[in-house]
């Protein structure tokens, strides 16, 4: 346990100024430009691309498996976040999968309420069907609301009997966004960066009046029968770690594969800061691992 | 998925005499009848040694590491089972994380009621540590009754200001007597080994009038605070499903690092029966890639 880097990132996003209370144009401001801040590991090239008319970021790097692909949605609470911003963090579980990365802008709220999100997601990922990417050799991954975009994209996929990827990848998932986990309250001193009300504001954004229970705004709602194996990582300075437990729970129950990963005073999307701290360098292992056991032999 | 070996495993399983519900002389029968029968891993030898003053069986195979040691806890619900039934499972998990491997043969109910049971694993630990085996390469791990007695020696063994293990291993563990689980009803129809009113037998024998809800006996109610990083594993098809869960969210609560594995349709202790399944030996195999990664270096 690294101690002294997590005390340390601690203090720079408590004393930082980035607020998921502001306004979404502020918000983007302050956490595109903290983003862009993260290193690109070594020998990674991006090249921007369009899957299914939808701008999109592509990472490769010398030795990658071309026939395989990781589909990673950004987070950023559905009002911020870009793939060229997240591009330290998805280009980094891409090459530790071993594979090219591919992260779609998906459009934002407010201006762009739900479902456009999920429409664009499911239009990139027809469009990696339709270039012929092999659904075994496919691997969809998000954090926070990225991931909740993920999982949403797989529940339509399935909806609409399209074949669906080898594998789902959830870094510290949003997947209620009524916010009743526990954690709201019981974590909320502990989160440095996520409040209960900023979630509560940017989910009325994203939902624009319709209900925050819909299984594809929601996906703890849904039935998640059919779904592929899942791991999941979450730390315990979080509120959204109730989101995560309850998603395995959930899993569960709907018999699907899943692997939880709890991360004791690790904060949202730690994996995001391997850069400078020792957890996040582990965990995005772990992921590459994860994708690359399950990729079809 | 080996579907088909899963088939005939159930089928065996619902055919076959064992019965928890049964006398405990006729569980103790059938069940270590049944055990004697799974095939011991090729190279893997045991001899017979003393921890403590409780009998141990030890495995030991050419190229283990020496001065590292899994500990490990055999289930049979309290009242059955033993290290030599169990020695199958035991010897994989310590062959898969290359040490030599410890069972201790602790006494059993009802003829020797809780705490008896920790009683005698906490003195196999203490043996343990005195014999000099370092606490950075010993691991502890069981199954079933013998995972909630692995979290109770850990209870205990911070409670008594003992130095802890670098990990713990729980398979299918069984750690609320209480059996309140949704599991208990939602999976009844599902688990071909293990019924609600078994347990409930099973852990009336071993409380004998004492509290279902103390902390050693159902260590889902204890303060986990301070336990080393757990790695838990179930399969959907267990009235003990939500033990798992449970256990993983109360880890979570009290800042201990935690590894959750949901594996659909899998039956009680599935690793168990890793000679005919495929997914027994990726379990195993997972539980060794644990286990070596939280020896200290």
């Amino acid at each position: 346990m690294s101690a002294e880097e997590l005390r340390l990132l601690i203090e720079q996003m408590r004393g930082g100024p980035l607020d998921f209370e502001a306004d979404p144009a502020a918000i983007r401001e302050t956490f595109d430009g903290m983003l862009a801040t993260f290193p690109v590991e070594e020998g990674i090239t991006f090249q921007d691309v369009s899957l299914g008319g939808v701008p999109t970021v592509q990472s490769t790097e010398p030795g990658a498996d071309l026939g395989r692909t990781l589909l990673y949605f950004h987070g950023g609470a559905y009002v911020a976040g870009s793939p060229t911003g997240y591009r330290a963090l998805w280009s980094r579980v891409a090459s530790a999968a071993g594979v090219r990365g591919v992260a779609p802008a998906y459009r934002l709220a407010p201006e762009h309420p739900f479902p456009a999100a999920v429409d664009d997601a499911v239009a990139a990922y027809r469009a990696l069907l339709e270039e012929g990417v092999e659904p075994g050799g496919l691997a969809v991954a998000g954090d926070s609301a990225g991931g909740g975009l993920a999982m949403a994209l797989l529940l339509a996929a399935r909806d609409q009997g399209l074949p669906l990827p080898s594998s789902l990848t959830l870094l510290s998932p949003w997947v209620d966004l009524t916010c009743t986990g526990a954690s709201m309250e019981t974590r909320a001193a502990a989160d440095p960066s996520l409040t209960p009300a900023g979630l509560r504001q940017r989910a009325g954004d994203y939902l624009a009046g319709q209900d925050a229970g819909h299984p594809l705004a929601s996906p703890l709602r849904a039935d998640l029968r059919g779904l592929p194996p899942m791991l999941i990582h979450v730390g315990t300075a979080e509120v959204l770690l109730d989101d995560a437990i309850r998603l395995a729970a959930r899993g569960a129950e709907c018999d699907v594969r899943a692997s939880l990963e709890i991360w004791p005073s690790l904060v949202h999307v730690f994996a995001a800061f391997s850069f400078a701290l020792g957890e996040g360098r582990e965990a995005i292992s772990h992921c590459g691992s994860f994708i690359r056991s399950h990729f079809s032999k």
